[in-house]
């Protein structure tokens, strides 16, 4: 089958960046497919990107390419990143945005691009997504394989991914990771937490000073208007309004802090 | 040809719900070719995905299968629907939002998705998007029957679509069923409304206080700034500004009233 | 390989204007891939539409259809066209979208669109997108050539685009063309121009009553906040502000004055 090419990025969709991106990847590999995940990463915005990416790639078939650039670094002396697990292919800046995936298992290698070859004939310092991540990106689509476009590294950077800490028995702290379009709040407070530290008991969740004591397993199951928590797709604890924002109503942002206690 | 999917939802764009679904299809249907319409339905506006729907479907290859996910009530006892008629497959939650199929000749079928069979292996409460229609319509694309995903329903939702009504004769009520990107007011009076109701004789349009009495037929048509009423792409007839916004002119929103008088 | 359709509209993404015109292509030419430059062009800006076409066209494939639609002049006098030169195909209205094309060596034809055989069935007043330039353009994607489509003209309109102009020796006065997501302001010079007026010579930029000294060669050079000048990758010269907005900075909108002093 045709050879997949995905795209997180924060250029946005008013100027032809993501455009031309394209243009770049089909002039060298003509028969690739093209999926846009996300170009509305709020620029510059690394942590945001790896959240998208980890909630997002694994539902793509098996050898897909992952392009995934927000680049505040672009021109700098960051390093461009070819990156191939046991499943997919990650392309993109070295600068945290592939957290997710090099801590997880079955990393194969992680290459630092050099090849000049693979690159736009004029490379810019200011537009590498153009000029050198994409090309890359098609040139791996059209099979070649990822140690001809540079050499291995292994000091690449890792964001400090935010992490629930146990404030006292039975009382964890953690923040909201992401809000999305329906203002739900996604804590980082993965289900698998929350059942070991609550041994399945009931417990109740403070955010902006308020107390949630309602778990629901739907967003339609608490009355409208309401404040509930649920897991959502992506098995997060989120905080969540039935047909309304919690972000709205909390008026709270990502990064702000949210407690769990059991009992 | 390869089986095209359209998407309308209210998933937005910022968010990795839409990626998610192209992943989600393109793992079980690799060959099919997936167009957006749009993302942007306000979040949970029924009535806003199936007058989307009725504007564009038809313009779409026989064949086509459109998929149609607002869903507020996902996880609770609504029900996910296929539906066939003579030209195309639409499917999404029964809530309505097909409301404009529904009542179209041509209906072959529609059913009630129940075969677990044709879902993601795990079946979240808030993303039937991902685990149920995406891999349904991923599985409709690849040639399986609409009658292998379930059973026969009759008693699906139907929207109460505004209809003008006569107030006294020559003299009709309607209300505004969209707002366009150019502000341009669609409203719920069609072509042959009115035409049937004036006998081609001119009439006026009563909105938000003002009188507009000058009908032209494209939107250059009139002076910059000024109101006029025009039949738009769909059919409808529109409230509009030349090279301006009849929204912000008027200060209005869906479902404010419309009037329009013969003579 | 399948032929590549780009879009530019003004369309917006919120309404089913853009799918409805990825329908009517699809339904005439299924083999044809279409790639979304941007719809978000403001509604009417014919200027801001000739500029991102400008930026984004010689990076797709030979061959590429290039569908420009911000029609403000739809159902009026305004002709359709389909420009044919050296590599690409260009099609919409002729209302000086296609200026920077025009204006380039190698045009091959210059066609006014008139022959019906090519339209669909019914053409409305109001969507000529979706009931001529779709259509034609699909129908070109499937070889037909452009001399079928209708006959050549050569007064087609031209934009006066803006030009920086020397005020005195050493000095030049130049605009705003575009301002991006990240808020850098693209202005009138190119790499070219400064070169030859200061002669490798450092410059001075003014901008909104601030005097940038500070050239780099990369965005994240600069300190965070910083106001400073850049080549962008369009190689036009670019006011810029390194993890910021020199938008909100500056507080300057698109056609505002920009002033450069040599020396």
């Amino acid at each position: 089958m045709a050879q997949l090419i995905t795209l997180i990025t924060d250029f946005g969709i008013e100027d032809t960046y993501a455009g031309v991106l394209k243009g770049v990847i089909l002039s060298i590999s003509p028969g690739c497919r093209i999926v846009d995940i996300t170009h509305q990463i709020p620029p510059q915005d690394v942590r945001a990107a790896c959240f998208a990416l980890s909630t997002a790639y694994a539902y793509f078939p098996k050898g897909t390419i992952h392009l995934v650039i927000v680049d505040p670094g672009v021109g700098g002396k960051r390093r461009p990143l070819l990156i191939e697990n046991e499943d997919y292919f990650f392309i993109g800046p070295d600068d945290g945005v592939f957290t997710a995936i090099h801590v997880k298992p079955g990393l194969k290698s992680v290459i630092e691009i050099t090849n000049r070859e693979y690159f736009l004939e004029e490379v810019s310092s200011t537009f590498h997504g153009r000029d050198i991540f994409a090309p890359v990106a098609a040139h791996c689509a059209n099979g070649c394989p990822s140690s001809r476009f540079g050499t291995p590294v292994s000091d690449y950077v890792l964001l400090d991914w935010p992490q629930p800490s146990v404030v006292k028995p039975g009382e964890a702290q953690g923040t909201i990771l992401h809000i999305d379009r329906f203002g739900n709040l996604v804590t980082s407070f993965s289900r698998d937490y929350i059942k070991q530290m609550t041994g399945n008991r009931t417990f109740r969740i403070e955010c902006a000073g308020r107390i949630i004591t309602q778990m629901v397993p739907f967003y339609s199951c608490a009355q409208p208007g309401e404040l509930c928590g649920l897991f959502g797709s992506s098995n997060y604890l989120e905080i969540s309004v039935t047909n309304g924002s919690a972000r709205d109503i909390l008026n709270v942002q990502c990064g702000d802090c949210v407690k769990i206690t059991a009992g």
